[in-house]
């Protein structure tokens, strides 16, 4: 942390604050510039809230350099994690694809479109068995059902299942039923849930909130792995802005950003990024062109008539078009698909 | 719902769409232009999603009408909803004052804060024995203790209790000892835990969530409502912006977008909003100037020494000072303080 | 500015680091802290680019410290600025009124509410003869001859006029016909104009650009100030956002942080800030209250009939009705009105 | 546009909103829905505006419908516009690159960068000999002596010139000197510049301005096609959000958006994109993939010293790197590079 004094600051107004740092115990060491001066703070855990020093005499300001993350940085584990999903590797060199509806709405709806996504090079099935809904008389998700459709729909088509857990008792369920824990956007600081996905033995797939920064889409990881799962994938599935013809805005550099602090692997959702099908294919080969891990793409058999999220899902075969496309881009990453 | 034709849209294209909107059990009502034509849908019950027709040929776009809350809507109940705290009432013609420290951290500090905030005229006692950090490293709160904290100094004082709820069981303890269960913006869209909220006994606050839309914020008090729960004050504090110069940009124009649109009282936080105590006195006079039922203040009576967002709080001094220009403020909009 | 080392910097980057903060001529502090070294760089004159040596070997970020404004700020001059527009102070311990027509459209209309806003306490007249219109369809002003109609109000109300110019060729005029000049939002970073504000004899009004940081408007201003014309009001009129019940979110806490950082004093305009009439008032005595040194507000006699931005137009009753409450909240400020 | 009335509205209230259409002159389209009844307005010329029935009784709201671009639209114009600067065509099957430095230092810099990027298979030479700086303090580029630079090294590598004009004067300079206009996103609401650069023998370049919507972005384009100049590019370059990591949020979702709606062709710039030179090859992949026409690149031959903006400048050899991957990327999208 650093404290700038103002330029009229006068020595004692600079001996107080490096009292006020002392105070606490940790170390000062004041730099005079030309103009004015600033004055370094060490020995502090990281755990020293930035503006207490702000209303002290003659500070001009107070800047905050350390940042709060442990075990999700690289600076404590370099390499890369790899994440296994049922035996789907996530974070090296391959671009996992997760595909499915945005709702379980039938076991045949469930099994038609897990057939579609397996014979169009689908690594993952993906699907809403509990969705979070803005309006409590929209259509909330199958429940333990779904779940069951869901396997039923691995077993048949090998496809390791990532669902979406919205509170803790349907996290159990999730965890016993699927392979991959998705905590939403709506959920990243739902604290008591990133705990409890902490405890789970399944990896977590954990979305970044409408409008989280990068450091507390990382801190909420922190939270998982500070319980003991290190088995964490990021997502990038759009932010809000002002900007109004999609429905999120997809932020794609935050993929450069993950990949530089963290060595967690990043996954990009285009489908709830943009909220309009004729948008998710192109931001798909965007997101794979920026570097990401992997793509969740909503598709749908019959789109028109899906409960939920039916005008941002891909037919199935335009989902075939698009994976031919990922399969020449690809490898510009270096990756395998 | 309106769906717009493109301008060379043809007769067979604009019967398809009719002949879709039918189909669906709907009834369409075209409307030729000198350019294009329009077709209105009517006799749907608000759940149409409204991008289900924007695939068909020759629609330029569609446009959503309806909103898809009721309850809480003016046109459902035209007058407004007075919810009682302990015996203190918002939303009628008081500005009322809920003030405190941020974080419960001991009996000592509590009650000294408490007879402080008590003396200087605020009307009910805030303060967070369960805290949502964005760091799993930082302090969580008191828990239980801090409740019976808060309800020792209601005790002396007599000032009713509104303290945050996390999660489901933080709530039935809330619920049990405090007055009135406040939900934080980070779990604004937690449905789960609204859907609690909507049986419990106690009135319930939602705050806003840091990107939430007024049609979100309404909705999700519309979750409570249709539980049952008819006690729901809406609080504003502060959405997530470009903006820099404070934590949080509060959006004050909700105040009468709110008095318009539904029935239920709402008041501010400025201390979040701002983050900086430099600002709070000057948002809070400007929150009780726009029209708020009421405001919600931070208040420590040893601020830099505070376990939480101690620098957004107040002293007891500067919140006495801030109570004497609300005191002249609150009658130019017809309310008594 | 300050240049954090990752963790695991060997000493060789670190001192490299140095020699490239040394070979620019700077000095180089390092600071070893428990967990990592951070290296002030004093010396420089705040030209320096932040980024610049981020890309050095064991660098984590770079972190700006100081501020490039100078003739703006406090610490050059402490007293606040007191800016006259033909009499009018504004700055001082005065709240100013502007009202007016959005656009200037004939020298009735102008010289109706230039009366009806002077008899209800409007200390100068606001109206635009060049309006800057998002389509080139739209009314585009009356330009010369809409600046003769506000010096014919004038003449006759002793108001005194504000007015945007939108190019060099209508500074010109704007200067010699209008009392002060208004720079729009969308032209907050047109340095040739700004630069020609600078010259200009006439006070001049700046508005915050639609999504400008403090800074950015700071370093406006600044442009201004460098000419030699420190006769400049700062103005927030609401910046874009996600929030969706106004046509701008006023950002009403840049008023207590302009405060602190600069010595000019700053105006709110609550109806290009809200673009809705039924928020005008409610913002307005926000405004008032948050402690800005004037308000900007559209009052028309005939809203419905405006050729511009009508909807956001007082009728000059409500206008009155608000003066009376503004007349309340001023005092609280220690403030005439 | 669409009126919707209150469910309460009683039938003389939409008699009423009835005759105050029809008093404009336009006809009303009443559509009497289950629970409330909306009425369509036909017959304006777009230039109404949305708010003006909103304050009639019975009223709910109001909701725009029809755009007011025209000449720039797809309805006006199906076939894509291509768009010919000195003889490289911008809008068909080719993916056109722009690089240079951000600004021209010297004549020796300015033709070593343009001889690396030439070689490298860059098709036009882009650099700013005037510079917009947010700071009066800060290198404001090198004027006519720049632009005379950049025609030099035309003639010797065969690169047509990219380059800014901050204002007229700037303008009709580089109308003479450069083959394509830029204008700046701090410029995009500069409807003087604009309208000047609708009178351009040249091309012209329009970026998005910073909190620009994608309607007003087409209506800036708008001013320019109805002077009479069609040849117009758009550029994303990045809108300002609150994400943090990367100095804009590059929103590519705007070339579907853009391809859907208008004729123009679109290019990525992701140099301001991102303002970091680790993130500008990776965004620089995600325009290619996400379909843009082409991209704008910055490239110094020695980044750390350039004198603006060089940390987001890329090696000549970065360079080579990436246009290595975009070859590999161009063809998915059936294009040529």
């Amino acid at each position: 942390m650093l404290v700038v004094m103002r330029k009229d600051a006068t020595a004692d107004q600079i001996a107080g604050v490096v009292r006020a740092i002392e105070a606490r115990g940790y170390k000062a060491h004041a730099i005079p510039g030309a103009q004015r001066t600033a004055i370094g703070i060490t020995g502090n855990k990281g755990a020293v809230e930035a503006p207490a020093f702000e209303s002290l005499p003659g500070v001009l300001e107070v800047i905050a350099v350390s940042h709060a993350y442990k075990l999700v940085s690289r600076e404590v584990k370099a390499e890369d994690t790899i994440v296994d999903i049922g035996g789907v590797r996530i974070g090296g060199d391959a671009l996992v694809l997760a595909a499915g509806p945005c709702a379980v709405e039938s076991l045949e709806q469930t099994l038609t479109v897990a057939r579609r996504v397996k014979a169009a090079g689908a690594h993952l099935l993906r699907g809403g068995a509990y969705k979070p809904r803005t309006s409590p008389y929209s259509f909330q998700g199958l429940g333990l059902e779904g779940l069951k459709m869901l396997a039923a729909a691995r077993e048949e088509t090998g496809l390791p299942v990532v669902t979406e857990a919205l509170d803790l008792e349907s996290l159990d369920l999730v965890e016993e039923w699927a392979d991959c824990i998705q905590i939403g956007a709506r959920n990243m600081q739902n604290f008591t849930l990133l705990r409890r996905a902490g405890r789970a033995k399944k990896p977590v797939l954990l979305k970044r909130g409408m409008s989280a920064t990068l450091e507390e889409l990382l801190m909420s990881a922190e939270y998982i792995l500070a319980e003991g799962n290190y088995q964490v994938i990021l997502c990038e599935r759009g932010v809000r802005t002002f900007s109004d013809f999609s429905r999120n805005t997809l932020d794609l550099a935050i993929v450069p950003a993950v990949k530089a602090i963290t060595h967690l692997p990043i996954v990009v959702d285009p489908s709830h990024g943009t909220g309009r099908r004729d948008k998710v294919a192109a931001l798909s080969r965007a997101g794979a062109a920026v570097g990401a891990d992997g793509l969740l793409i909503e598709v749908h058999h019959d789109p028109d008539r899906a409960l939920s999220d039916g005008p941002q899902s891909l037919t199935p075969a335009a989902f075939e078009d698009l994976v031919a496309d990922l399969r020449q881009i690809a490898p510009v990453l270096g990756r395998k698909l």
